[in-house]
């Protein structure tokens, strides 16, 4: 094989062109993405820790405070102060540290998951990799898992039960109160997973019920900061309760500087944790209650005029997520996807679900209805 | 949990402090690493990318064809014309996806991998996760995986065998031929971890053996561009002979732009792959084969110099890594860690290890050998 070097200048010309190709979060299009534009100081700090990786600690004691920093943030935001975690890939890779370690304490040989059916996707492909049977809790009438189901669900051969904080579809908060109450009282793992929520639930001006390390039972929890901390990607987070489960999912190291490893990945940047310390150093807490608090009364906004033009909401918005269906709703998506917006249709719900990120701005709230309206006439 | 908001200027000052803490590549001592500085233009391909996201390739077509090339670029440097794959978070991603495939594929209860002893660490996590049992084979006096070690570990459970082109701590590379042979013999899936030495092999003046998809039996290799090939962390990568192979590790999306997703992480940045692309688009194979070139000579002069010194070599280096032993080994490697060098001591066969990586240069390379060679004579 023979490829030819070229210069600079044409490399990055190239890679110009190419990048105009990609969907860009500015021109309020995409309404189907848990992320967003990274903040310009995530960018910033991004940039300064490229050469940084937290695979090989020894040598980048900087970026190992970094994250050592945002992870008791994190934790002291959802009530855990004092626990430990990691920034890693992102959800795929907490949720499954999480459930790693929920296996691995419990050993127990055809070793189940409870699931709500709303759980996402990624603990399908979790039980598939690590041998764990998934078994579905229903929903109730708000798409809420049914504690009741759940607690059905709980056999001898449980070793976890997982919560979400904001589901990926309809942005629903599981009542995790009485799945704490559960796995307490039949001494079970219980996992939240609230990457997207997580960082939206402590920031609204009332908080809807407990979901976090407020509640004893809760061991672990997902919360990624590439979503709604609009860090630089991969910026996932997984935060255990105890020290103790960490040794659950060591695996040694036989030539890095620190003789354990954590994580799933191995070499992975500092940069990450650099980006999301640099979010939460520059907005505070009160920029982020402010930032979400825009999105949430856009929410409010599109809901409304949604309902006002005559679609039906699939669920009274908790998050800074809107599903609502039309008479024919699966046409109606295609036609919006036709005119260049970027929503999802979501089959099993068969609605359309429109994610109310930092990039989706009132101008394109508006522009959105307009079309929404206009099509569903034909 | 309140914390305040700073200045941007606040922000990035501290960012700036804690960044020295970190070490360098540039200072020459960091000689245990198989990550280097990323190429310049990998650094700045990399921030023209970072609102993708090719976790949902329908926004970011761009992205895609980045990757594809990347991938097609790749596959014909490895002799895999028309292969599949993806860029990774990095080689554990990588060495999963295919040991999850290979597991997928044969359906055994107890299944079972054969790995060789210099086998990377990732694939102990791996099985672990799996529910994979390692089965190890032994080195030959070269620490080469003797072959017929491997044969005789095959069993009814075999689900794949795993050869590795470039081990981390010694640079060698196994009798990838005979494994082959093996493979397709009893078949069995046969994976190349060539995670180091796939960006190091193709572009030595007489490439050792054969090593890649030359040889039907290879089913899927690992070859990270963040080690290598210079570019920005996270940049693994996975190459898959048949796309058919795509079915046994897909997992169905519910509302991205794409219905099914191949790699382990769920949102991923396309940075990566733009990392990667522009490292390959600006040197070509001609300025791969120039750094390779000088990091060879300057392994073999580093080889040469130790031995005049005394030190003995645990093996003649085949890829930049020289691993060479004194008399107490053990001792010469604490004290040149406490003199600032950051070398791997390897327990396992007592030796020092040293990686030469584009960073570490000719007259970092004489400094080093003043200091081993005077800390040994104390």
């Amino acid at each position: 094989m023979q490829f030819e070097g070229s210069s600079r200048k044409t490399v990055l010309n190239e890679l110009k062109k190419t990048c105009l190709q990609d969907k860009r979060y500015d021109d309020g299009k995409i309404l189907c993405s848990m992320c967003t534009k990274p903040h310009p100081i995530a960018q910033k700090a991004y940039m300064m820790f490229l050469n940084s990786n937290l695979g090989d600690p020894g040598l980048f004691p900087g970026s190992v405070n970094l994250e050592k920093e945002v992870i008791d943030q994190l934790s002291s935001l959802l009530h855990g102060e004092g626990c430990k975690g990691f920034i890693v890939s992102g959800g795929t890779e907490a949720n499954l540290l999480a459930l790693l370690a929920a296996r691995n304490m419990a050993r127990i040989a055809k070793a189940e998951v409870i699931l709500s059916e709303s759980a996402h996707f990624s603990f399908t492909k979790i039980c598939s990799l690590l041998n764990l049977k998934p078994v579905y809790a229903t929903l109730d009438s708000d798409f809420k898992v049914d504690a009741s189901s759940v607690e059905k669900c709980v056999s001898q051969n449980t070793v976890a039960i997982i919560g979400t904080a904001g589901t990926a579809e309809l942005g629903v908060i599981d009542p995790i109160k009485r799945l704490a109450q559960i796995a307490t009282e039949h001494k079970v793992y219980l996992h939240v997973d609230a990457a997207f929520g997580g960082l939206v639930i402590p920031f609204l001006h009332k908080v809807p019920n407990d979901f976090d390390f407020s509640l004893p039972a809760v061991k672990s929890m997902t919360v990624d900061p590439h979503k709604m901390g609009m860090a630089v990607i991969p910026a996932g987070g997984i935060i255990f309760r105890d020290s103790k489960t960490l040794d659950y999912i060591k695996t040694e190291t036989p030539y890095l500087t620190d003789r354990y490893q954590y994580t799933f990945v191995g070499t992975r940047t500092g940069a990450s944790a650099a980006s999301v310390w640099a979010v939460f150093r520059y907005l505070g807490v009160d920029g982020f209650r402010r930032i979400v608090n825009t999105c949430m009364s856009n929410t409010q906004f599109l809901a409304v005029k949604l309902k006002e033009a005559g679609f039906k909401l699939v669920v009274e918005p908790t998050l800074n997520i809107v599903a609502f269906r039309s008479k024919d709703t699966r046409v109606l998506a295609e036609k919006l996807l036709q005119k260049g917006w970027f929503i999802s249709y979501i089959p099993r719900y068969d609605c359309i679900r429109i994610v109310l990120m930092p990039h989706f701005k009132r101008r394109h709230i508006h522009l959105f209805l307009k079309d929404a309206i206009e099509t569903q006439k034909l």
